[in-house]
């Protein structure tokens, strides 16, 4: 079904078996390239649109190799492996034949019934109409998006202090035009933290991620099931070292579901 | 420099530009197939003895996707984007020419001077010496470890209880025979968790490790000069759900310091 919402514009493959075509979005454009969740979330539809594509996804991996220039770019899908339960998938995304922008390996799954158990427990937060919209930055990719933050507003005038700030943020995320949270957004929006280190550092620095992992915790009819346009997330970092930062977050239901788990690894100059 | 340790006769890799040989090990033996530590780790070696290597280990993804049969595998290693500040490759696992048994990505960087902070804090913990020695279970690659358990001490034979037991671990990891921790055993450590799903039910079930991302937050020579044979470790989940569950964990150095993070995706049947 065609969608003219901006996201679905800006993911939008056609084409291909084993051979798909994209293009970048201005409309999600970062420091020097494609923001790196609708790139992720390009390569997931090109599998979740696969003819051969059985099961849910469940792990996707994004390897940033460089920045994707503006225009057209190719993506080779293979199935590398498949049985009964899971397919591994690997994906090279190209620019007029040159090596990969981007490595991506993604597995999908039967979600078969099991013994369900949640131990993490939700962030408690106001309702997200209750919280006050970020404003926006200039920069285009975040004016797709309603952030809210709840804790870890990042204060980029503030500069670095004696003691770093936390990098720790509670946020509602929606997008701007509220679209039904599917596993392609849920993938985008895991990428869709601020830098750690600028919450850290309370300034803007030079920074890129490298590496980005999202689990997903639920299949996809549940998460058609919670039918929901936004999700309560939680972002923090455990130690910044020789020029890389870790993130690790959380993307939580309204209804205090953990739909998606996400980590990734990121350059920064500071 | 040969070694006779176990570990690094388990993780030998010979010849190859692009395609290594190894050989599974029944030292490191699982359910099904060789550990998925010493699979990572033997991925890692080929790359580090790779002439075309440079920078050091930063993130490595390993997708388990099907058994590796006892015997000898190929490595095909691809060095697949590469500038002045990163690498990133990637390794296919075969046996016989078939279909890839093993996906893997991995980064290489330079891991320059920068700003440093870790706000995370190191786990409370007696000594390695004061902490009993879990005992053998009978299993192959669980007896090249020493693990030495401060809280989630597996408790197999007590059966799921009315509530789930915690799926939280905290440990001290060695190799049984111990050996300098370098990037390899500690990305082989990084996947010497029990299944959190044992811990959660208390009882043993079919059980594996789908895909595991591990960062490396310290250069190789931060971890020389750290130049321990142990690690302390904690291990969590945050949610079990139609048959899969996440783990993450954290490994440490004895000096409190964050040496890598890791997040795996995992089967289980109950």
């Amino acid at each position: 079904m065609p969608s003219d919402h901006l996201f679905d514009q800006a993911t939008r493959v056609t084409a291909g078996d084993s051979r798909w075509q994209g293009r970048t979005s201005p409309d999600y454009w970062a420091f020097v390239g494609p923001f790196g969740g609708v790139t992720a979330a390009t390569v997931l539809r090109a599998l979740i649109e696969h003819p051969q594509a059985s099961g849910d996804p469940l792990a996707v991996t994004v390897n940033y190799c460089a920045p994707i220039a503006e225009g057209v770019f190719d993506l080779d899908v293979r199935l590398a492996k498949a049985n009964r339960s899971s397919q591994h998938w690997l994906v090279e995304l190209t620019q007029d034949g040159g090596d990969p922008a981007t490595l991506a390996t993604a597995v999908f799954a039967e979600r078969r019934p099991s013994w369900s158990h949640q131990p993490a427990k939700p962030p408690e937060a106001p309702p997200f109409e209750e919280v006050r919209r970020h404003p926006d930055s200039g920069m285009s990719w975040p004016q797709q998006y309603d952030f809210r933050f709840i804790e870890g507003r990042p204060q980029l005038g503030a500069g670095p202090a004696d003691a770093p700030h936390s990098p720790f943020s509670k946020l509602w995320i929606s997008d701007r035009k509220p679209r039904t949270i599917d596993m392609l957004s849920l993938l985008s929006m895991s990428d869709a933290f601020f830098g750690r280190v600028f919450h850290a550092r309370g300034e803007l620095v030079p920074f890129g991620t490298v590496s980005l992992t999202t689990y997903f915790h639920i299949s996809r009819a549940e998460l058609e099931a919670e039918n929901i346009t936004r999700v309560l997330a939680v972002a923090d970092a455990k130690v910044f070292n020789r020029s890389y930062q870790d993130q690790h977050g959380e993307l939580w239901s309204p209804s205090g579901r953990l739909l998606a788990t996400t980590t990734q690894i990121a350059y920064f100059k500071a």
